[in-house]
């Protein structure tokens, strides 16, 4: 059974994920991405992953069988497991929950070369869709605190299999990357009665030099304290704590807004290994009288997708300190990815 | 001027380090180690760093000439500069510190292959002293808050250059990852009148099952929630906060724990990559009527010395929630590691 321990020290969670049992000659291993006609996220191969759990495409089609435009199955060597009860237990100075989750992956395609800058809105749109009703689903199981969805793109980057796909993890703790943002937004608002994400929008939008692009709805900024060279943040410029709350046609406007970060980001580095990763509200303190994929409660914070290009390494200072050095001011990033010339879409 | 600057919804500083001034293409040149007769830590190179700051070596020898046991250089491409006013401003929603600092290279043999590993005691303890001379010096400097000292292992761990070096940062503000266990310890202190760090030992030294090595002064850890596989802590066995007040003596018995540490590592996964970073308490508070280099206001802390193999990849959802994934707990890491056969030293 997996584990999540606290470390007293660090004041850090780290989830023991025993289910995958690496000896130390394993690691040194290196992993292949899996040739095209043995990929089991491509048509014909359904059985090579557990049964999945949603899928878009014909509402005729045999499960787990070809058809599908978005197959979501649950990860194979799942970090977290979803059967079992949520203890939470101590031990003198150590502290630990069983390891309860859910781990899934989102095969975005079935074409195994098709990376998602190059497909069309509407293919990324069901994506994003899939993204949408796996949390609104996952949230119906109160031992989940939180639903983190991203997507780890090229072998530097963490990805093990080559097939565009994202992946999704619910765990009995908030994160503490999440858990600091919703602080922020928490005390801001409470000083404030103003979201910071909006006033922090309103503040570029009329500096301007962090500004990559924007339309009515989205816009792609470069932050102020990038940890990374070309760290890319998209925003939606209306204020809404949480990403399970939007309708098809919004998923379609940010699914432009996506393509176009991504196309810049491709472009200019020559197809570069990213992190993305999606920043919601978490699924803690639902109200049942309203649905229930609402969390009305951090109604404060304001959802966005974080890019990172994994063109630098992080090493002991980073590790060491917690703090990351950036050779590439983000004022200096806006400016060349605001000359990526990208196809109206 | 680099700069640090502070996230205001993460709550996390980054250094923008404008010295080196990387545009996008530069980012795609993977830089080779540099080749041994070009080296330039290496005996007759001497001239290709800035001028050495601190070396160990026959007293009458010619300043940046061979014939040096241990050399300290500022580092070429500095993240932070020495030179300049410490300056805090605020803009909006931001604020900002001059990115002042130092940053030096501890090159930590004349012998190009000679990996720490590999070296003697003796020789492991002349590259501690040059740790602790650093430090002490540049405490003296009342604009730097921390010094970290870390080594990064390997093209993989984030080395540019193979010739066996560590590296300084001193920085104007404390690290974030520091202040988690200086706050740690000191509200375990104020609570109990003890050391969280001794009693963690103590409850270690008892429970058993994650201890690798242990002698008279040290002992050799794998944290309870090891954030990395053979992650691998060392710790002094008595109370002391703070690195620099180590006499040479000490500094000899560190060097022999260091190497076993170093060459269990080494043999169990094969020569694998590694950050190591010391951790001890920060320059700030000095007590005019210690000497220079006390820090007496963090007594309740206790230096340690942290060492991650890199053998698995950060991707997004480490990125993106804080929390990582490790497939081996610590109890069979440390099974793993208290097999290797260390050559008594």
């Amino acid at each position: 059974m997996p584990e999540l321990r606290y470390d007293p020290i660090r004041l850090r969670w780290t989830i023991i994920s025993t289910e995958r049992g690496r000896r130390p000659h394993e690691y040194l291993v290196r992993r292949e991405p899996a040739k095209a006609d043995g990929c089991p996220f491509c048509y014909g191969n359904e059985h090579k992953t557990p049964p999945e759990v949603f899928y878009i495409g014909p509402p005729d089609r045999e499960p787990n069988s070809p058809g599908w435009e978005v197959r979501v199955v649950p990860n194979k060597f799942p970090a977290l497991k979803i059967e079992g009860e949520l203890r939470r237990e101590g031990m003198g100075l150590f502290d630990m929950v069983t390891g309860i989750g859910a781990h899934e992956v989102i095969i975005e395609t079935p074409d195994h070369g098709r990376v998602m800058a190059d497909r069309t809105p509407e293919e990324i749109q069901k994506v994003l869709l899939a993204y949408r009703e796996r949390i609104r689903d996952l949230r119906k199981d109160s031992r989940f605190r939180y639903i983190l969805i991203f997507k780890n793109y090229g072998a530097e980057a963490g990805a093990s299999l080559s097939h565009p796909h994202s992946q999704l993890i619910a765990t009995p703790i908030i994160p503490p990357v999440v858990v600091a943002e919703l602080n922020s937004a928490r005390e801001y608002y409470q000083r404030k009665e103003r979201c910071i994400f909006c006033d922090l929008i309103k503040q570029e939008l009329t500096l301007g030099d962090r500004i990559v692009w924007e339309d009515d709805d989205y816009l792609l900024w470069e932050p102020f304290a990038s940890s990374f060279p070309f760290e890319t943040w998209l925003l939606p410029k209306n204020h809404l704590h949480d990403f399970a709350l939007l309708e098809d046609s919004d998923l379609y406007k940010l699914a432009k807004a996506l393509k176009n970060m991504l196309l810049r980001i491709k472009i200019l580095l020559k197809d570069p290994p990213y992190n993305m990763v999606l920043h919601t509200s978490p699924s803690t303190h639902l109200r049942p009288a309203r649905p229930y994929y609402w969390s009305t409660i951090t109604f404060d914070y304001h959802w966005h997708i974080e890019l990172i290009p994994r063109i630098t390494k992080i090493a002991g200072f980073e590790w060491g300190s917690g703090l990351y050095i950036n050779p590439t001011p983000p004022e200096e990033a806006t400016r060349y990815l605001r000359e990526v010339e990208v196809p109206d879409v």
